[in-house]
């Protein structure tokens, strides 16, 4: 066995000198730079790259069978992003894919994914090549009106690319026999940190119920209106802001309560609040217990306009149910850790992944999570320490050897 | 005795005609439509108009000696503003001045004012024309840079107008001889209307401390970051918006605090929100008072930052110390008021007005107040009953009276 793990970290060391500056990393899909990557990626392996409908790089090392594990990642990033998020996962991936090689054929086909645009950073629509291959890609119509900051179309950027919009679920094909899905990414998280444990298996990823609230109260002039005649649409948000932290401790661990922005309208020194929009996202691995958790904001928002004399109401943004990942494989995954790190730990994604569109499409899936630094991602000051990076190559690749074994049984 | 207040509201409707539209009041100052509406009051009074250094009209009816009755007023509006602020104060005093014209020569010289941009709505500086006449204009040097929304500067603007920017404080001269100034104007805000009261007398206006107050915190995933990983700053401005409320509270009536925005950095639904910045703005007429809120609010501060493992920071935007009116003045005010309307009501001013810079050079001074439909103002919305327009006409013309008596004895 030849694995090499201090490989990918200078691979990645390599990588980052290659497409990031000072800023960080800048391999935002369907840019120049993000091309460079995906040609330097296409040097590394030891096979044909083939690239699907949706833009999606994939390397097929065949076995007896066409029942495949696929091993998953993403070479894009965030602009002035990290160096790990995602490469690690498809760089690891890379040096598997390489020690399954020189071994010869394997005991089932495996594949090796690089995902287009799991970030979406440049037209805002992230897990783009994924959710295309898992068929759950229903918004070609609304993709299709979209620009990016320079006013460029999405389907005109992604035809230089070599992708029609309109064939892009074509890469359904891909997933036609894959029988286990793996992805290792950074945590993104301090959990793994504040455990000092360098690897963890994930449950599933986090249902998200996303919300514009809107407050609205009444402008009035901030000397001449007494404090008990005002309708201040800024008090609705501050106690709702409050009253989430509330209902998170309420659901239990693992539950997250977020208010990320407050617009205050007219937003100036002189006046009493009219308007204040809160943007509020809340996340469980349970559906019931997000569900209640959604119930409970709403009825405190309700309480608060009632008690403020305000009027509240209530904009979905964006949801997504709770993703299992497999339990077979959660079982492998840990094993695998606990063979090359001594322990584990089992713990729900709060990003989202393209391992959820995989599971979302009825493949058993399981991701490994390797403890961040300060639990900082989407900034270059994102990092894992060395040791950690090459434990998770390692528990990738014992994971793939079960895996491969485990789909044949 | 001609007085005829129903004149008043029919000319302040001629005007509207002339200088509004759709949207409301336009005579936005050193504008087009604000030297109409200044060609047009000329009109209205049987003196001479002369302008002085800084821009404002003023009328004069000698009496026997120098020592003056000044009433005041800005015909200048907000952009679409309302039809009341604040030309019902020049128009009621151009009533005024007709009455004691037709009367002959006054028992003390009465002047009437029009100052220049009392709005600051076009280069941001309000109080303009009576800031240089009282003398407390130190900014020239910051003026000398301002520009408009078009990057036109003030000093080219102003010199279109016939005002050298240099010169403007020369209008000093004008209150050499003042001895009472007396103005009215809407109420812009709740308390006389919710007393059933059609006019009152402003005991002041507000002293104003008004400050930037930053909490920093830690951007993190909202998927990722447990609730009690996190360091929200949107919680420690949140709890300061609540905790301004008691500060008012105990500091009695009159006291506002007011958090007019919050600003949430990165204010993306995707992170815990790392910047809150807010605007403070708190007021009292007693400076004690007022010292004793901005310290609670500061002490609140620190200790939400201490709770909450946050920053806080605190700078002044700006701040001017409460302004006093006259006892004896504001004693005629009252019995002008009791006269015509049997009732009267002495409260304190939120907005500052020229009033306040007459006042702080010295001249003895009053205002009153006539109520304000739902405290509306700078908006088309805003409104006054007539009977109450004709009554403010009638207080300000006995306190006319009783002021050229007084500052006569």
């Amino acid at each position: 066995m030849t694995l090499d793990p201090s490989r990918t970290v200078a691979e990645l060391r390599e990588l980052q000198e290659l497409t990031g500056d000072e800023n960080g990393a800048q391999r935002v899909a369907w840019t120049d730079i993000w091309v460079r990557a995906k040609e330097w990626l296409a040097e590394k392996i030891p096979l044909e790259a083939e690239v699907d409908e949706a833009g999606n790089q994939w390397w097929t090392l065949p076995g007896p069978s066409e029942k495949a594990v696929l091993i998953g990642g993403h070479i894009d990033s965030v602009p002035n992003g990290g160096w790990l998020d995602g490469a690690l996962n498809v760089m690891a991936g890379v040096e598997v894919m390489r020690r399954l090689v020189e071994e010869g054929e394997p005991a089932a086909t495996v594949r090796l994914v690089n995902w287009a645009d799991e970030e979406g950073a440049r037209f805002g629509r992230s897990l783009f090549g994924s959710s295309a291959a898992a068929g759950s890609m229903t918004d070609q119509d609304e993709l299709r009106t979209r620009k990016d900051a320079d006013g460029n179309a999405l389907p005109d950027v992604l035809a230089e690319h070599g992708v029609e919009l309109d064939r892009a679920l074509e890469a359904q094909g891909r997933l036609g026999h894959a029988a286990a899905y793996l992805e290792l990414h950074i945590e993104q998280g301090p959990v793994l940190e504040s455990l000092d444990l360098p690897l963890g298996v994930v449950l599933g990823t986090f249902g998200v119920e996303r919300h514009q609230v809107t407050f609205r109260g009444q402008a009035a002039h901030a000397g001449s209106t007494p404090m008990d005649a005002r309708r201040d649409a800024l008090a609705g948000a501050a106690m709702l802001e409050l009253a989430i932290r509330e209902i998170a401790k309420d659901a239990g661990l693992g539950a997250v309560c977020t208010m990320g922005s407050v617009v205050t309208k007219p937003g100036i020194v002189t006046s009493v609040v009219e308007t204040a929009e809160c943007l509020l996202d809340q996340r469980h691995l349970d559906a019931t217990v997000l569900a209640a958790m959604l119930e409970g904001a709403k009825g405190t928002s309700e309480r608060i306009a009632e008690a403020e004399d305000l009027e509240v109401e209530w904009e979905r943004v964006w949801n997504i149910e709770p993703i299992l990942f497999d339990d077979a494989l959660i079982e492998l995954a840990d094993e695998s850790i606990r063979e090359v790190a001594g322990a584990s730990h089992r713990l729900p994604s709060g990003p989202l992944h393209d391992a959820a569109e995989v599971a979302r499409a009825g493949v058993p899936t399981v991701m490994l999570f390797v403890q961040s630094l300060r639990g900082l991602s989407h900034t270059k000051l994102e990092d894992t320490k060395e040791e950690h990076l090459e434990l998770s190559v390692q528990a990738l690749d014992r994971l793939a050897d079960r895996a491969i074994a485990w789909v044949e049984r």
